[in-house]
C-alpha cells in the first residue's frame, strides 16, 4: 500500500517519521500491529527513512503515481547487502549501506526488465572553481611576479597543467579547488557503488568541466574505458562570462599532455568558432537545444554532462518537452545550484518520450571553512 | 635585507605585491635594477609571492626579527624543486610546489642544523563533523526506526563504526563528514610534503578527532607506523557539550574493532574518570595546561595533537608563558577556529623556552556546498 503525503509532518519524537509534500510513503500491512489509532509505520520514498506518521496528513496513492516513481531505480540491478562489520571502515571516502528496505520489491524486477532499453542524461554541475573561495584575485595570491605558480593555501591544486599564457587565461578559465576535486571524486565513487554505467562522457571546454569530468571518471573507475569529449556547444551562456571574449580553452593537445582523458577523434556538434560572445538568451537557448538533441541522437545509452549551473535546466528542458526557463530570474536560480549539483532525464521509448526523474545518487551538502590566522584569538586576547 | 611593513598596501598592478601589516619583506640589492624610484622588488615572508611594493610602506627590520622569523622553516629540511611538467597532474589531492625563492638561503642551513634539537606541538582542530552540516537531527535522517543506518546525503560516511548503543551514543560523539575525511587527508599529505615528520600523535577520546587522527596519518603515510594516544584530557571544556554527563566515548576495544589505529599499551594522563561534567573555567584551564606539560614530557620530538577548537588555546598559551586566554568572549573566538585549524609551538631548548610560529602547512580554505532539490527552479518556474 502506497500513500501520497499532503501535508508537511515533522517528528516529535526519535521514531517519527519526517515527511513532506509529494513524497511517497509505502506502508506494509503486516506491519502495523501494536500502532496506535490513527498511526502507520511507513517508509519515505524520498529519503528510505522508516517510522511513525500520522495516517490522516496521507491519502493513498494511485497503482500508477506508484509505478511511474518505481521505475527511477533503473541502476540498482544487483542489490547487494553491505553491512558495517563486513567493511572495513574508513578505508574509502566513501561507499553505500543500502537500504534493505527496498530489495527484493518489485523495483529491482521492473529494472531488470527495462534496463536494456533505457536510455539517460545525467546533467552535471562542475565542482568547486578557486575564484569561488579566492575570489578573482586568485592568481595575485598564487602567482609570483616571475610567473611562477604557489599554492597559496591548501585548497589550491598542488599544481595547474601547462598551457600557453597560463597567467592570462587561467584568469578566465578557473581550475577545480582542491575541494572540488574531492566533491567530484565522491559523486564518481558514489555512481560506482550504485552501478551506474556511464557509457558516454560529455564536457563543456571550462577547464573546471574536464577536470570535474576527469574526477567523475575515476571515481567511476572508467577513466581508462570512457573518453570525454569535449563539446563547445555545452558553454556557460556567454553573456554570464566575465570575458567579453570567448576565454581561451585549452587545446586538445595541451590537454593530453597535462593527462586529461579526452576523446581527441570526437567532432563537436557546436564548433568552438560558432560559440557567439554575449549571447542573448534566445541563442542561448537555440545553441543548448540543438546540441542536446545531437547529443542523445548519437548516443543510445547512459550520456553524463559536465557542465554549469545553467546548464542542468538548458539541457533537460527541451528533452521533457518544457519550453524555455523564464530568463527573468534564471540566474538567481542557477545561483543556488550547488557543486556536482545534479538532474537526470531518462527515456522512455514505448512512449516516445523523456521524463526527469531522481538522479542515481543523492546529493552532497557540506560546510564552509572559513580563513584562519593563529594571531588573532589564540595569542592575542 | 629585510622590511617590516608598517602599513597594507593592495595591489593596484598584476605585478605589484600585497602587503599586510607586520608581515616581513625580503629584498635582494642585486635584484633593484630597473626598479621606479620609491619602489622595490621583495618577497614576502607570509605568502612567499614576489613583486613590487612602495618602500614607504615599511621599515628596516631589526637583525633579530629576522633571525627569529627565519627559525620557522624548520621542516624545510632537503628542498624539492616540483616543477609542472614532472608530476603526473590530478593523480593526487595535494602535492606542493616549493617556491624557489626560498632555496639556498640562510634559512635552510639553520634549520638543518637546530633540527635534531628541535621539539614541536602541532595543535590541531577536528574535522567537519555530520551534526554542524546536518543539525542535531542528522541521526533521524540517517536511521530507520529499527535502528539501521542509511546514508542520507553523500557527505554522510559511508558506514559508521560498530559501537555500543550506537543511536543513543553518536548523539553526543559524532562522527566526521565525508567532507570532514577529506579535510584530514589534505592535511596530512601536505604535512608529508613538507617532510614534517610526527612522533607522537595524541588525540582527543571524542570520535571526529580520532577519525581526524587517523586520517591525518594516513595522509602522512604514518598509520602504520604512529598509533593514536587517545587522552581524556584532551577533551573539549566540558561545559559546553550538550550533554550533562559526559559523553560515552567508544571504548578502546571497539577502537581497535573499527580499524582505527589507537595505541592500547597507552596510559592516560588524566583518565576518563576524572573528567568533570560542566567543569568551570578554572577547572578546565588546569586540566589542559596540566596536561600538556605532561605531554611535553613524555616526548622529546615532534607531537602532533588532535583535539576541539578551544584546545588551540588552552593547549598553547601555558607553553608559552600566556596566562589563560579571558573567558569572556572566549566562545566568539573558539567558533571562528575552522575544521583543521591549527597552531604550532616549538621549543628553544637554549634558552628553556617555547614560542608559537607559523604552522608548517598553510590553511585550507574552501566554500560550502548547499542542499539541492532538482524540482525547484530546474521543473518548476
Amino acid at each position: 500500500q502506497t500513500l501520497r503525503v499532503l501535508f508537511q509532518y515533522k517528528p516529535q519524537n526519535i521514531d517519527e517519521l519526517l515527511i513532506n509534500v509529494g513524497d511517497f510513503i509505502y506502508v506494509d500491512p503486516t506491519q502495523q500491529s501494536n500502532v496506535s489509532e490513527g498511526w502507520v509505520i511507513g517508509t519515505s520514498h524520498q529519503t528510505g527513512c522508516r517510522g511513525f506518521l500520522p495516517e490522516n496528513y496521507t491519502e493513498r496513492a494511485n497503482e500508477s503515481d506508484t509505478w511511474v516513481k518505481h521505475r527511477e531505480y533503473v541502476f540498482v540491478t544487483a542489490p547487494r547487502f553491505v553491512t558495517e562489520t563486513e567493511n572495513e571502515p574508513n578505508v574509502k571516502l566513501d561507499g553505500e549501506v543500502h537500504n534493505p528496505h527496498w530489495s527484493g520489491s518489485i523495483t529491482n524486477v521492473l529494472s531488470l526488465q527495462n534496463v536494456a532499453l533505457r536510455r539517460g542524461v545525467l546533467v552535471m554541475h562542475h565542482g568547486e572553481r578557486v575564484d569561488q573561495v579566492f575570489g578573482k584575485s586568485w592568481l595575485q595570491q598564487c602567482f609570483t611576479a616571475d610567473g611562477k605558480y604557489y599554492r597559496a593555501d591548501l585548497n589550491f591544486p598542488s599544481t595547474l597543467p601547462k598551457r600557453k599564457d597560463s597567467m592570462k587565461h587561467f584568469e578566465y578559465d578557473p581550475p577545480l579547488s582542491c575541494c572540488g576535486v574531492f566533491q567530484s571524486r565522491l559523486i564518481g565513487e558514489a555512481l560506482l557503488d550504485h552501478e551506474v554505467t556511464v557509457s558516454y562522457m560529455y564536457s563543456s571546454p571550462a577547464l573546471r568541466c574536464i577536470q570535474t569530468a576527469q574526477h567523475v571518471l575515476q571515481g567511476l573507475k572508467l577513466d581508462q574505458k570512457v573518453k570525454i569529449r569535449v563539446e563547445p556547444g555545452l558553454f556557460e551562456w556567454t553573456k554570464w562570462e566575465a570575458s567579453k571574449v570567448i576565454p581561451n580553452f585549452m587545446t586538445m593537445t595541451e590537454l593530453v599532455e597535462a593527462s586529461y582523458q579526452v576523446d581527441t577523434s570526437y567532432r563537436s556538434n557546436f564548433p568552438l568558432s560558432s560559440l557567439v560572445p554575449s549571447e542573448s538568451y534566445e541563442e542561448y537557448v537555440s545553441r543548448t537545444s540543438t546540441v542536446i538533441k545531437q547529443i542523445i541522437t548519437a548516443c543510445p545509452s547512459v550520456i553524463l554532462l559536465v557542465a554549469h549551473g545553467s546548464s542542468l535546466a538548458s539541457f533537460t528542458r527541451p528533452l521533457i518537452g518544457l519550453p524555455a526557463r523564464d530568463s527573468s530570474n534564471f540566474a538567481q536560480v542557477v545561483r543556488k545550484i550547488p557543486s556536482l549539483g545534479m538532474c537526470f532525464c531518462e527515456e522512455l521509448k514505448e512512449e516516445n518520450k523523456w521524463q526527469m526523474v531522481n538522479p542515481p545518487v543523492k546529493t552532497l551538502t557540506h560546510g564552509a571553512n572559513a580563513a584562519f590566522d593563529w594571531r588573532n584569538g589564540i595569542v592575542e586576547d
